[in-house]
């Protein structure tokens, strides 16, 4: 992504050195920076294999430097940024792009500030190529820094086709850039876990080739309630990408079946999210779900193991012999259903940061954010976009529950009984469906007016004295009730 | 809980001394230590208002002293310890029995271990009742402490009435013995959840009045796979509590339907195991669907808003007509789902653990963790318990995944089909199943030959170029694949 990046700030005008700590990828740069950037902007990207040289082509320490970082999160970016350290003085900007973990950037803010050098935390979404096009921005810290790095992010962020507005923004204090970003692809785990249930009831069960499929994704993905729905579109892409040089077969059906990401610690945005969620209080099956599946799907040795105890038949997914009639049908069933599930994804995501945002002071606009998602991102979605943000700016972007709002509600009612039924016939032909079948649920609890949960809290009460609320006390507050019964006596 | 410890060590032939922060709770301990102690022993347990007083009742600076902490984890312990810290020498213990948090405990251990004093972690569970008969009880630490007051734990521990043999042992060293209650906590989650959802499925689906729900519970806890299951236990007592002085209907029927202990900050059990399995990458979907369900329930004013939003009909189990014979037939598929789910429960629970104990170097014996749970505790479950123990037995009490014992998914194999016919009559009648769907998804996947997870794995390839194995590699291991394919050229 640096690479990209680098290329997009030399066409937006700007001289541009690159240092990695592997000089080898200084190397692997030159060719290319030479096929990707237009004959006049060659030297304008200058690639570095050691420190010194680097920061002095910045202009040394009396010059006011812009440091950014697309570097893996964690220990990595803090060997690099310590490298960095003695370079850098008073009135430098360090713009860190990464999908650094928001306490890190945090933390890295304090320590900067009372050197004058600020800390912007800033995520970038949209995978290498958006990197390399335009990719939606979203940083955060002291507003003096984010404010004199804006003008350059909206030169080179994405913008919304629509209104040509950049899909960037000040978000706000302290780290919160890098916490949107984090729910961004937690939101994006969610929706790729329902973009994958699709898939296998399109292909396994009602054995669609892939390039009907294809075609499918990519009606859904031109217009209606998954307009512009990235994951779908590229589900299109994917799924007609035949083998290479005249072999039968597609490339998608080479791919082994597990998503190893998480699991080998390469990227934390996922699993951050629901650690994040639970320590919230925040709702977030979808996104959960979504996240322990992918993860049961990464150690396929062990899976074996698991198959092989089980038997094959507890996990297979059955294909049925329907007629095209149903399928036709169900194939509609299936773009609302995924639909539906998607707004449960979005609506976790966002009262995860409005709760954050609360907890932490940060003032995150909840309307922003869907600004930011409109392009450039991996859970870009028009329509839900349209849906949501007009929704947000009428309450001044701040929305505790986003569930509370009429308009989502009015879509969540329309669309249920398709989601409904997909998960129906996803559970009668066993095709996995964690991630639709938990955004059911959401909504059955979220709405429900009278939940079993009296009968938790009575065995609660049971074993741990933890008290209740009487019905007849009205909603109450959340704080432990004033009632304890003892239903057996000692 | 603090007070039926006390009285119980006084039956176990210590003097106890009691010191409360609170000097009101020991005003109150009076009349209780009076009725619930013989008067032989009643002055074996003396309360203290003051720490210096309580300190040298102890016998002072000079004696080796034995303190038992419980209390609220996080800050109010941390107070509490500072308190007493001056009064602890070389050579004393300090039992901490509250909740704790395990990175909390840990740090403690160290802080105290230089000056010779050795804090042990221990879990205390089955709630204020079984404190006082005899808990069930999970101690780790330094390992010649925690063997020093082991003959006294195993006194007052609850015992195994099969075997006689005490719930207690020595779990390891540094703070795994929170970290075990803490997952212990977690699978009681799930369950509870599993629980309360058979009873919406038999009250509000199938209007069966609490009464007869008491002797299917009662029916189910007396033999079979449910056999002295606790929750199932009391869920029976408590559908059996009329209201007093002869008013018609049930205590549970006043109960109001939120569950508060997590969002209040008054318990944290619960959340932290969702967040360690995220943070571990254990896949956990039964219990931290559970989480989440009675996490949405604790805001009842904002879920009102909700349920205005959607209409009541998206969230309402419906009421079923149903003959005798259907009813008595799904009862019968109901208690199998349920203990199918359970065990879902604890195989999360289980790797958890296991994962846990090999990050940390623990040594955790799972048998012995089942060996704690037999008696005195929530998830106490004798079938579960005679099934999982030998297994792990078998392999010397260490098993990465708990699905891949044959006598485990023996048992899986054989009650799946009656999970998903609930599941099935569940989505049909609108009741709220969110843990019984998670849990039946969660064995689909983790026995899926072949997941959809190709297509996931080829939509991060083609966005994040995160790259994949090949299906014709095999298995491959869990790191990152060697193939990026340009889906679609930039």
């Amino acid at each position: 992504m640096g690479t990209g990046m680098a290329m997009l700030f030399a066409e937006n005008g700007l001289d541009v050195s690159l240092y990695d700590v592997k000089p080898e990828h200084i190397d692997a740069l030159q060719p290319v920076l030479r096929d990707g950037l237009a004959p006049e902007l060659h030297g304008k990207v200058a690639g570095y294999k050691d420190v010194d040289g680097f920061m002095h082509s910045l202009g040394g320490a009396s010059a006011d430097k812009l440091l950014v970082l697309s570097i893996p999160h964690g220990p990595a970016a803090d060997a690099v940024l310590e490298q960095m350290r003695g370079f850098l003085s008073s009135g430098d900007v360090v713009l860190d792009g990464g999908n650094e973990y928001y306490e890190n950037a945090g933390r890295r803010q304090d320590a900067l500030r009372p050197h004058g050098i600020a800390y912007v935390s800033m995520g970038v979404s949209g995978g290498y190529q958006a990197a390399r096009r335009g990719p939606s921005i979203s940083p955060s810290g002291d507003r003096a820094a984010v404010e004199r790095v804006l003008p350059l992010l909206e030169r080179v962020a994405a913008r919304d086709p629509k209104t040509g507005r950049p899909c960037v923004a000040n978000l706000g204090p302290g780290p919160c850039g890098h916490y949107v970003k984090m729910v961004h692809n937690g939101i994006e785990q969610g929706m790729l876990g329902i973009v994958n249930e699709t898939w296998e009831m399109l292909y396994k069960c009602l054995h669609t080739d892939l390039d009907t499929i294809s075609g499918v994704y990519k009606k859904w993905e031109e217009d209606g309630e998954l307009k512009r729905n990235f994951l779908f579109g590229i589900g299109a892409d994917i799924c007609r990408r035949h083998k290479e040089n005249g072999q039968p077969g597609h490339i998608v059906n080479e791919v082994q079946d597990k998503v190893v990401q998480d699991a080998d610690g390469s990227e934390g945005t996922g699993f951050w999210t629901v650690m994040e969620a639970a320590k919230r209080h925040v709702s977030a099956p979808t996104i959960s779900s979504a996240h322990f599946f992918r993860i049961a799907s990464a150690d396929r040795a062990e899976r074996m193991q698991v198959v092989e105890a089980l038997g094959q038949s507890v996990g297979a997914a059955r294909k049925q012999h329907v007629d095209e009639a149903f399928k036709k049908e169900f194939i509609e069933d299936l773009r609302l259903a995924a639909y539906c599930a998607c707004l449960a994804s979005f609506a976790q995501g966002m009262n995860l940061i409005a709760r954050a945002s609360e907890d932490e002071g940060w003032g995150v606009n909840l309307a922003e954010c869907v600004q930011i998602w409109r392009e450039g991102c991996i859970i870009r979605s028009e329509y839900i976009a349209d849906l949501l943000q007009p929704a947000y700016e009428k309450e001044g972007g701040v929305v505790m529950n986003t569930l509370t709002l009429q308009a989502v509600a009015d879509e969540i009612k329309r669309t249920i009984p398709q989601l409904q039924k997909v998960v129906k016939y996803g559970l009668e032909w066993n095709a996995h469906i964690p991630t639709l079948s938990a955004s059911l649920e959401y909504f059955k609890y979220c709405g429900g007016k009278h939940l079993p949960s009296q009968f938790m809290e009575a065995e609660l009460d049971y074993f741990g004295a933890h008290s209740y609320d009487l019905k007849s006390e009205g909603e109450g507050e959340v704080k432990k009730g004033k009632h304890h019964y003892e239903w057996k006596p000692a």
